[in-house]
């Protein structure tokens, strides 16, 4: 580790921002989380829209993406990266995390998977978990491993969800299609019986009362950005690194690859507060090998 | 009691909606929490926004409004009446009560102050509460016997917010306006080093994630909605009243004494799941001693 645990980081290092990515909206439901549970705290969201949906893209490529993404938060000094995004931490914690910790500061990095996977084998009571997310999230099985390292004996009942996160961004009010999508989905884990559901899809949040209604309200409903806010509080406290700030609350800023107009009337649906400026910022989305901080 | 605890109620009977008022959008929050907590049961929600706001109503004529609205609700047999409304709570639910227990069937009322006040003296570790609320219900003082009921060691500290209400409802997406106006709002609170804070007025939940930036995640804030779904839950299951449906989730329906595209229009950011059809309803608006079912 590059901070001492025993003593608090620099006050330049304390006052910098925590770095948050996502391909696109979905992450501003973990935002969300963070900001009301972490009000001390500044953050600079990073949306690689032009290259959405990352579901579609191939592990080398999401790896890649992922370090140009971390190498232009890392420029604009974040002290702690926190990766909002299934399909990106499925394929790209492990190269992050061997990336920042050869920085100076040694930055740590958390993914949205093991928090969820770790809160929902605390919450089950009957060891029947069921998880919402992404065909390409349910076949990477990230959280089926995440939930065996927790508990072995836990029984997961995964179910992929391949239109509920575009049904989700195209529609609001919600109508009855949605209702539909949303209870043919929730059928097989109502059949197998499980006591707590994780929506592996940062867009699934916006659906929660629908899902609580069609579950039940004694169904444990797990949304990552909650624990993750937790871990992200430990980890903080841990390294020294939290923000002396005691009055007021923290900023937060935007950096958008693709359209920052349509992130913005897309965004305020998922954060559920003011979302402010939007920066364009370019990634060069196609030049292979290009590093994020030469490409701007 | 029309009914004996110990049985179970005629099968249309427990089959009736559960009745829920208000004078416009902001009791759908308190429905949403209703049809989320408990999805076998049927509602219907009734909008008196021909005379919205009751705020600014005399306490007599809320009474006689609310008797009004309980004539119309009962006629479509309901088996439980939630008054959803602050201002009519407060005014009215003697009235009410004494009204529907004459009834062959002795409809219950609950209303929206006693279980949030419950809750919020039952959640307090430092024996300090807020309450966040219009001027008129903070006037009405219903809120601090209510508390001191429960506990009259609680020290509770009551801010009035003149144009909150109206503030969420034109806003969205919010903006820096109505963070200013809501951090204005909840500064007395910090100030009174307060742990749990009652949100008095049902447009408030749509504020509560900045509420909870503001005040800090360790402060508990109470939504009515919540401990009055428990209680409407623990009545039915008292009365032999729950609905006896095995599957699948409940049908809601929504009457609306005024312009029913602007209710449903708005009513879908409170409400949170599909709005559906909105019937348009007359109630004799200014007809002093008017009944209900007769002025339709």
């Amino acid at each position: 580790m590059g901070q001492d645990a025993s003593q608090p980081a620099p006050e330049e290092v304390r006052r910098g921002p925590v770095g948050v990515f996502d391909s696109g909206v979905g992450g501003l439901t973990v935002l969300h989380e963070l900001l009301v549970q972490l009000p001390a705290e500044d953050f600079v969201y990073l949306a690689d829209s032009a290259r959405f949906p990352y579901g579609a893209r191939t592990q080398a490529e999401l790896e890649r993406f992922a370090l140009q993404v971390a190498d232009e938060l890392l420029a604009r000094r974040v002290k702690l990266l926190v990766v909002a995004c299934n399909s990106a931490t499925a394929a790209a914690l492990p190269a992050l995390r061997a990336r920042l910790m050869q920085t100076t500061l040694g930055v740590e990095v958390l993914g949205v998977v093991q928090p969820g996977a770790v809160q929902a084998v605390a919450a089950t009571r009957n060891g029947r978990v069921g998880l919402l997310a992404t065909p390409a999230t349910v076949e990477s099985g990230s959280y089926a491993r995440a939930i065996a390292d927790a508990d072995p004996f836990v029984k997961l009942t995964s179910v992929p969800c391949p239109d509920l996160a575009a049904i989700i961004e195209a529609g609001f009010p919600f109508d009855q299609h949605v209702v539909d999508t949303v209870r043919d989905y929730t059928t097989p884990l109502r059949e197998a019986g499980v006591d707590t559901v994780v929506l592996g899809c940062t867009h699934y949040p916006l659906v929660r009362p629908m899902l609580q209604r069609m579950l039940g309200r004694r169904v444990n409903i797990i949304v990552s950005g909650d624990p993750l806010a937790h871990q992200v509080e430990h980890v903080l406290g841990a390294r020294g690194l939290a923000n002396p700030r005691e009055r007021g609350e923290g900023n937060y800023s935007f950096l958008c690859t693709g359209d920052t107009e349509a992130f913005r009337a897309l965004g305020t649906r998922f954060l559920q507060l003011p979302l402010g400026a939007v920066e364009h910022l370019e990634l060069g989305a196609d030049r292979r090998g290009a590093m994020a901080g030469a490409a701007r």
